[in-house]
């Protein structure tokens, strides 16, 4: 990278926060271990800053890669094209909690629980939760619209976006949006910033929608005999007209590396094909607790042997840490990769069926487990004994049998980690070259030059490919 | 228009689908006595057609207005300037009510309330509400992002519309999205359309979200002193965490409209300066009660004198129909302009006083009513005994400033109603020209020709104007 632009990076953001060495850790996020080290990392404290970074990078044609809490899954932080790594870490502010109109605003770099738990200390509520909410970022869960088991009830990240600052190559700072439930005026670029992971601006700001605080949540876990049972159940809750805020399927491999990992069980269910951990909540604990009852009533008749009421605090917390250390207890058993397929909620067991059997073809061990409730299964595909060229050899045909036949269920590609660098090959399969063609005049439309996180969500033009680096065996980055 | 391009419209979708008699009812909407005959007009049955005609016009570079149900406030569905007005009202088929999934996949020609009737025919409920339900389309709820008062609760048109089928003026059509509650694979087209009034694609096919219909709603109305009582009574609603599905704000003069109109009364607050009407609904009888009676006496401690409870069906009904035809009684009291202001919530008692204070200086009189709850309010501007120069000498200047001082309180210039063609000159008070240099780019990217909707959204550029047309005087299209 040329001195000049090292330079003028200092005069933006600070020497103290233009990085050029023991900066290793921002060339990875959570996707497997790929590496990407930058050539620079800066850390502004400003949107005019972001703003003048971007600018003189456009001017310079060279790769910006947004950042915030790099717990990305499909390697929507890595800088692929190497470049400046632009971390929006000390962007960290929650500019305001306004309890009257219920919205908040707040800087990118703000961890997702830490908002949370601020909003909620006032009896407010945010609702999107994803499971790795105490290291993600605000900024990043816009870019990447995340999920989470909540989205149930409460839809995914987008539903809770009202107003963006972002910024753009062309140095200029656009307000889209505001604390305004209703808002027609011009095209909804709010909506078009949340999903596009970085590659057409970055979020300096958000404008967040918040509920009050639900008083009261009740948990239960249930074992099936089998997938189609559990989904089932799933259906008839909501034939009883009631909407859980939460419905979790775990399979028995999952539930098992949970229970080894953290040398705890689950309390109902061991052996059991299927396991659901299902929540309802409100304000109205009578309502909440027939609701639970009548849910309890229909996983039995489904099959469900015996069922775990978690209706205080301290069992429904760990029950559901036992959940969320599910991710990190399967990807620990081996080498893996993890895909994030959705379909119709009642296609779910096909999917299962079809994960079984794109597996097996392949010969590749998976577990699943993901959130029933929305169709969306997390596949860990895992190497465990394989050699490196049999891996490779295995897993791509099997990753694009599993992306073809999810597709024919009417699903999709990835439900809540984004295509990011690892899924944007297969793009393809989900819409066809004309569709992907428009996505593309968007992106020009933004970022005429090309600068902002190339090499993500959009698959690659003819004859430019970016190849695989991954972290050197033994070492490790934090 | 060239018959050779007639001739090729009658292939398209036949003969008796392709008019070019009888078509003054295609050259207006709902918005005041506009008027702009289309050159001729079609009526497509399937989107393959609705895809040939528009890559046609845009061989041609013929403006195509899409129309739906006609019910616009903002002129969006106004052939403004001519050429072929394509109806969608023969593509009015549900095409599915997946009740296992919750979803429904509809053409764009289905009628809002027909819709809602038959998923509540099985136990369904499809959330956005707008007041022209019994006439209004689904196409153009979609493309305008069509609000109403359940949007509180429920939300607008946005938050349920998962996926699209949009013919493109290439001739292509795409879908987007699908029966899916997540998905992140690609940028959010999606919500692009949704909002875009017809001026990126034409939508020929919507899957909505459903949820299981609340079995209880229960209705309230209360009279306060002023606008100040009645806002602080809706923030302490909030504040005891509950969130009713409408609340509803009518200043005395649209009261005492709507009941002449009817010959019926209101059954409280005769006098009143400011009503509110204000529902809430569920599954559980008791907790809704509970709710209506928290809230009864959050109105009677805010000063209300009495509230009435309408908790019977028949009572919610003739309350209701009251509410629903304040807009067409206002508007037959003179010549108008509507306007759709709306801000953060709180905000809302700023944006009456605005009102009635931008009213008096120009020497206008002002009736508001509307969705207290989104701090969205309907403020029609009436033109009583003002001869023609001196209603348009007071009116520009009246609007002008109230949407300055709307955007000024953090609102918008339109809350539900669409920017269409009367609010595209204010667009630049809403946002800086690179802003809407942007809005342009991603027009250009779906529709290089400029064929769909021109004279809409976007404000005219420099040395560019459509002249105003207007219903000749005692005649009527129906």
């Amino acid at each position: 990278m040329i001195p000049e632009l090292i330079v003028r990076l200092r005069e933006i953001v600070g020497s103290e926060h233009t990085l050029l060495e023991d900066i290793d850790a921002y060339g990875h996020d959570e996707t497997e271990d790929f590496w990407y080290p930058p050539e620079v990392v800066v850390r502004p404290r400003t949107a005019q800053e972001v703003a003048c970074v971007l600018r003189l990078a456009a001017d310079h044609r060279v790769p910006v890669t947004p950042q915030a809490g790099r717990t990305s899954l499909s390697g929507g932080a890595l800088p692929v094209c190497g470049g400046i790594a632009l971390s929006v870490e000390r962007m960290n502010r929650i500019l305001e909690i306004d309890g009257r109109n219920l919205f908040c605003v707040t800087e990118p770099g703000v961890v997702t629980q830490v908002l949370q738990e601020e909003v909620e200390k006032r009896g407010l509520f945010y609702g999107p939760d994803p499971a790795s909410r105490g290291s993600c970022m605000i900024g990043g869960n816009v870019a990447h619209n995340a999920g989470g088991p909540r989205a149930l009830k409460y839809g995914v990240t987008k539903d809770w976006v009202y107003g963006l600052q972002v910024a753009l190559p062309s140095g200029e700072l656009i307000r889209t949006g505001g604390k305004l439930l209703k808002n027609v005026a011009g095209y909804n670029l709010t909506q078009l910033f949340v999903g596009s992971e970085g590659t057409l601006g970055v979020i300096t700001e958000a404008t967040l929608k918040l509920i009050p605080k639900p008083r009261f949540a009740k948990t239960l876990l249930a074992p099936f005999r089998d997938v189609i049972a559990a989904a089932t159940a799933v259906t008839r809750i909501f034939e009883a007209r009631i909407i859980p805020c939460a419905c979790e399927y775990m399979e028995r491999a999952a539930v098992e590396a949970a229970e080894q990992r953290n040398g705890q069980k689950f309390p109902v269910g061991h052996g059991a094909a299927a396991t659901l951990l299902i929540e309802v909540d409100g304000n109205d604990e009578e309502a909440c607790e027939k609701d639970l009852e009548k849910i309890a009533g229909i996983c039995m008749e489904e099959g469900a042997p015996d069922v775990f009421l978690a209706t205080d605090a301290d069992k429904r917390a760990a029950v559901w840490a036992l959940r969320r250390s599910i991710g990190e207890a399967v990807k620990s058993i081996s080498a893996y990769r993890e895909e994030d397929t959705v379909v119709p909620r009642a296609r779910l067991p096909e999917l299962v069926q079809t994960i079984r059997e794109v597996a097996a073809k392949h010969g590749i061990a998976a577990i699943s487990y993901g959130h029933i409730g929305d169709g969306n299964i997390h596949v860990n595909l895992l190497r465990m004994g394989l050699d490196d060229e049999e891996w490779k050899r295995r897993l791509e045909p099997a990753v694009q049998e599993l992306f073809e036949r999810t597709i024919a269920l009417g699903g999709q590609i990835t439900g809540e980690h984004g295509v990011g660098f690892v899924q944007r090959r297969y793009l393809p399969l989900a819409y066809p070259k004309h569709h992907i063609e428009l996505m593309r005049g968007l992106k020009r439309v933004f970022d005429p030059q090309g600068i902002l996180n190339p090499g993500k969500v959009l698959p690659d033009e003819e004859g430019v490919a970016i190849p695989e680096r991954h972290r050197p065996r033994g070492t490790t980055t934090t």
